[in-house]
């Protein structure tokens, strides 16, 4: 069995080219502006990528440095300023608690990157509109909705099953289980019908689909990453360090393997198990991001008068 | 000069009586339900305490032990509950970021802590009632609400002074930063004029009322806490570690020292420095909770048909 190796970019192409075809064919004027209020190198590269996939899509890309101190007050301005159509943040600025602060500040119409409690409340709840006539579709944050492109892509979603029941059946294993990717993964993935090991440093919590709730249910797990990941179908590794990796030996024949992490989470002998492997999703982030954004202004061109919604 | 001990439990008091005196009077059907999720010792300590506080003053109290996997469905059916007037959860449950989503998962209406992004954002923005004809306060969350009315007591507040004004020319280092005690308190202390120093293991931080804006604006600080004690008035410190000691031989001659911590923050020998100190918050706290409690239930009843507020 060979291994396939798969490109974000790749993954990215077909909705970059529909982004580009829709903003020249509507000449539609789409003005995205990023902040910058610290120094981090990987924010300022994440920066320069979102501003070179912009200019590939023909979206409007400004990116405004500011002094942390200021930014919640720019936050607010921005939201009320209607030369200024998608808001993004390049965290983390504070840190912590200080920073989820920030993201209920954004605007739900202007939130790119679908980080306000708004749409993570809709998330978790598997409530996929912000309408009841269900014309306006919740924002999913970047990263997990590249990371479900990815897994489309791969054909992991099973298109002949009823949308929302697609990963019925498989078994995937996340670890990491941070606010932004790792937990909102989970809840995707397992709302579409998937069984989810989600693993952090503490513990392991299981996310599975409740028929009746329609949404997923997660509970304590006692199995160990030994147990889960011989039987694990996907494992998806987003471990913030250099030295972690993901044993080989444990995986399962034919397994789809994903990084989000920066650093390589996988062993160099992964493809002799997997049957597929992506091991950067950063420009189908970056894409998805766009893809967000266009959907937001999508609603206030559409809808001048959208239903009032705060971030909280 | 003597240093005078202020017993957190001495200022609570007469809140605690016109707490009684006013649910008794009144025949006020209160129940207050606190959900404890987690096995953490100190967050069963503060369950008792609760309750037996509640006991003295008249307030029903019903603690509930729920797995963690189900408290966010647990509240959501609370907030709809007419025979629950009041919610608290004993933090931590997850920790992190997921701890902040479920803040805000509670209905501003019973939010007793406070802690809810839209009491956060008000007190944030010295935004003081929750509507337009000032009628309904907002709530401020226990623990720094309960160090506000102890520098009362203490008469560091300066009672003479318009209210909003009453800290004007004392400088207060606050040596914790977290989102539930510190940030909030600098944010508090400078809406009502004092110049506070934010200090947590990473930086220092300047907060200061803006006259123009009438809320507080913070600013990066480069000063050190070797200068920054000699000047301060008053030092307020939540250092949740076992070896910390603010150096007495740094601080200002007739400083108010306080300590939120559950660890000794001060030196033995701070008495022969300071004029006052309070190294225990916690009574006041749990008063606090109440008296936001009776504040939520008195809207409730007042006023049936409250504008709708979602805590996102």
């Amino acid at each position: 069995m060979e291994c396939k190796t798969i490109l974000a970019a790749d993954v990215a192409s077909s909705f970059r080219d529909a982004l580009k075809q829709k903003i020249s064919e509507r000449k539609i004027k789409a003005k995205l502006v990023g902040y910058l209020a610290n120094k981090d190198p990987s924010a300022e590269k994440y920066a320069e990528w979102t501003a070179r996939s912009c200019k590939e899509t023909g979206v409007l890309f400004e990116l405004r440095k500011v002094n942390r101190e200021d930014l919640e007050e720019t936050l607010l301005a921005a939201n009320d300023d209607d030369e200024i159509h998608g808001i993004m943040v390049y965290y983390p600025v504070f840190g912590g608690g200080h920073d989820q602060y920030l993201q209920n500040i954004v605007s739900p119409y202007k939130d790119v990157e679908g980080l306000c409690h708004t749409y993570r409340f809709n998330m978790y709840h598997n409530i996929r509109s912000l309408d009841k006539a269900k014309t306006l579709k919740c924002i999913i944050p970047c990263t997990p909705l590249a990371i479900i492109k990815i897994l489309e892509y791969m054909r992991v979603y099973d298109q002949e099953r009823p949308y929302g029941n697609q990963l019925f059946g498989k078994t995937i294993t996340i670890i990491n289980r941070s606010e932004v990717v790792g937990r909102p993964l989970a809840a995707l993935l397992a709302n579409d019908g998937a069984t989810i090991y989600s693993i952090d440093i503490h513990d392991v919590l299981l996310f599975k689909k409740d028929i009746v709730k329609q949404k997923h249910v997660s509970s304590d797990c006692d199995m160990k990453l030994e147990q889960i990941l011989p039987i694990s179908d996907v494992v998806i590794s987003g471990v913030p360090t250099a030295d972690y990796r993901v044993p080989t030996n444990l995986l399962k024949e034919g397994v789809v393997a994903i990084t989000f992490s920066s650093f390589k989470n996988f062993e160099e002998n992964v493809k002799e198990k997997a049957s597929m492997i992506c091991a950067s999703v950063g420009k189908a982030t970056v894409t998805m991001l766009q893809r967000n954004f266009l959907r937001l202004r999508e609603y206030q061109m559409k809808n001048p008068n959208l239903p009032e919604l705060r971030s909280y």
